[in-house]
């Protein structure tokens, strides 16, 4: 259909998308062949052998939470034998935040995009610091797991049903309008949440209700992994379009960064994956940062984060930088999208929606690389977060893309 | 101690000045002299006679809450009669929005400047649309009001013991950096509200616990009470310093807009409350409207309110005006303030202070009158709001306090 048109479709299909949070399932039920010792990981494919510190941690976490070893040091023999199937999270629909580990066991939350009848699944949050997702994996962490993906995710499954679910795009607006760009930032839409939600949760009653309003008040970032279910869930649908050059995945898995393209199937084009600049927490530097990790820069892919920037200055006392560099980061991306978006709007810029669509051929052309707005986590799995900062996609991803695109276009 | 000197104390008075919520209780056991057939009102002193439409219609229902007369024709007689007491709320510790109604039998939250002290009382926020503060006064809102005052005041109490309180000055530096401004826009600090006290409310348990939590996620203004309960608290002690001439309130009746000057004991120094510039809800105009009323200017007094709009660009969309003119007014209030906040601070502004400390002497030199960004509620009594804008506080209110000012130095 050409490339104009098909970039077109595109961005009416992200626009025309929905992402409802509906409500709660036990992840080996619904996330598709995630069956008996089946982990799904962030970014592009990759073997236990090659993975990272962060990853190798939140996999011997899961492998204990599932019970499929009883010490760290059988679990990593486990893997070792090559016991346990592997695969990416964005082949099943799903999405995980950092290491990005679903285990069959995990409660995971059902994200629906009504409009193309399409579901994605991720994990419950569990907080700052030392968490699976960053890695760690104490008897401590695992308990509290088990907890969150049993009294908790019982506690939100009933207050889900009693409250009609949570509409996340509508919210996602007005967090944006709050202050988050809601990668790094998600304080406003994790209070939204609360607020939204409070009253189910405590009519659900008991130990765990309070527990769970305890624990989703918890951390400023709780929302991270309901804005990440809700972008893919909206730019899924957008994937798989004849001659489209949009991005639809920006990924990493902590040793590479992989990004798709609608028009270019199920292909990763990969590049090592940058080290973040960062602002660091006492006591940890740039010595002890693993590379940029995790599928969170879906919100990039959908126009949030660093895209986002513009909407929350106050990121900037956790990255770096200033509020007129974070005004900057955004009206740069303006200039590697194809469109704005009708919904997603930023006050500061006279409500001009954030920018959406990020073409690889502008990329290629302007040089610009996209922006990401992220966390850090340790490179020694078992430590957790670190830091947050600013890294980009590297331009050799969008390179292979574009060669790529140009050989399809010849063949064809 | 000399003008320079005494402002600067009031400056390290409100900026020593603490703010937790830390318990409820009812009117007349903490209110002083609040006994009998006693109601406190908004603004600068009025009499039944001379009130508002918004000021009646809230008089009215309280009247009937208190169950001192049966109908609103009742009510209207018995304080035709002369038998109701009145008396500012500003003159009792206390504090009220719009109409600004409290009387004997409400629960009031109990905000505390441990630094200094003192305690400042205010209602429980009914919420938005027909409610007591805005005039309206239905049988429904009378019920409303005796559950509020009951079953939520209750629950509210509970948890505030079992949580230790709320640092309401810190709540609102965090609001600040979240697009609320803390006068017309407290989206954010309602919802931090929720989030911080979540947990405890629903640990009260049985099905007031989740209806407290319903109401409480039921309006983005609910946090406006206790904004101005902590704005009166931190500003208070700056009040009566000999030589200082610094606002320590804005405050319209409805009728009368007044200010009172730290060193100009406890006159009024008051003006015609001036028509709002507003956008209007649907199928209402300025024909309609109340002159602007309430004391949740002492929101502006601190620095708050439209001294704040470049913190928070969204609410433009519910007063009016753009992101760049809101911007514009917080710069020029920078030209009528002495100071600037150490604890609340703009994002957008690279993380300026608020304006803080309106001197009466710049007011006159500049010719800038102090912004306000409030609600408007009809001019008929139990209609409730009709819409949202920005407004000042009357020149001629300065001049007569200047004046005063000048006679008293002349007189010493």
């Amino acid at each position: 259909m050409g490339i104009r048109s098909a970039n077109e479709e595109a961005i009416r299909r992200i626009r025309k998308g929905t992402a409802h949070l509906v409500g709660m399932k036990v992840a080996r039920d619904v996330v598709p062949g995630l069956t008996g010792k089946t982990l799904l990981h962030s970014g592009p494919p990759i073997e236990w052998k090659d993975m990272c510190g962060t990853q190798r941690g939140a996999m011997i976490g899961s492998i204990l939470f599932e019970g499929w070893a009883k010490t760290p040091e059988e679990a990593i023999e486990l893997a070792d034998s090559g016991a346990i199937s592997l695969d990416c999270c964005h082949h099943r629909r799903s999405i995980g935040p950092m290491a990005g580990i679903i285990s069959p066991s995990m409660a995971v939350y059902v994200t629906r995009n009504e409009a193309f009848d399409h579901e994605i699944y991720t994990t419950l949050n569990m907080g700052l610091g030392r968490v699976l997702r960053m890695g760690a994996y104490d008897p401590e962490i695992i308990d509290k797991l088990r907890w969150m993906n049993d009294g908790m995710a019982e506690t939100l499954a009933v207050a889900l049903e009693r409250s009609g679910g949570l509409d996340i795009k509508q919210l996602m607006a007005q967090a944006l309008q709050m202050g988050d760009e809601l990668h790094n930032r998600n304080k406003a839409a994790s209070a939204l949440f609360i607020r939204y939600l409070g009253g189910a949760i405590a009519s659900v009653g008991g130990p765990d209700a309070a527990r769970t309003l305890e624990h989703l008040g918890s951390s400023d970032g709780m929302f991270l992994n309901n804005a990440m279910a809700a972008c893919k869930a909206m730019v899924d649908p957008a994937h798989g379009i004849e001659d489209c050059t949009i991005v639809t995945a920006l990924s990493r898995n902590g040793v590479e960064f992989g990004i798709r393209v609608s028009g270019l199937g199920d292909q990763w084009f990969t590049a090592p994956s940058p080290y973040v600049k960062g602002v660091f927490f006492p006591g940890y530097s740039a010595a002890d940062a693993d590379r940029d990790i995790g599928d969170s820069a879906i919100t990039e892919t959908m126009g949030f984060g660093a895209f986002s920037m513009a909407a929350a200055p106050a990121i900037t006392q956790l990255v770096g930088g200033t509020a007129a560099s974070a005004m900057d980061i955004t009206r740069r991306m303006y200039e590697i999208t194809v469109s704005e978006s009708d919904v997603f709007r930023i006050p500061a810029l006279e409500f001009r929606g954030i920018p959406q669509g990020i073409d690889i051929r502008k990329v290629i052309e302007t040089g610009m690389e996209p922006e990401i707005d992220t966390g850090i986590s340790h490179k020694a799995g078992g430590i957790g977060q670190i830091g947050a900062g600013l890294t980009v996609a590297p331009m050799e991803c969008f390179v292979k893309a574009l060669k790529a695109f140009a050989a399809k276009r010849n063949l064809a």
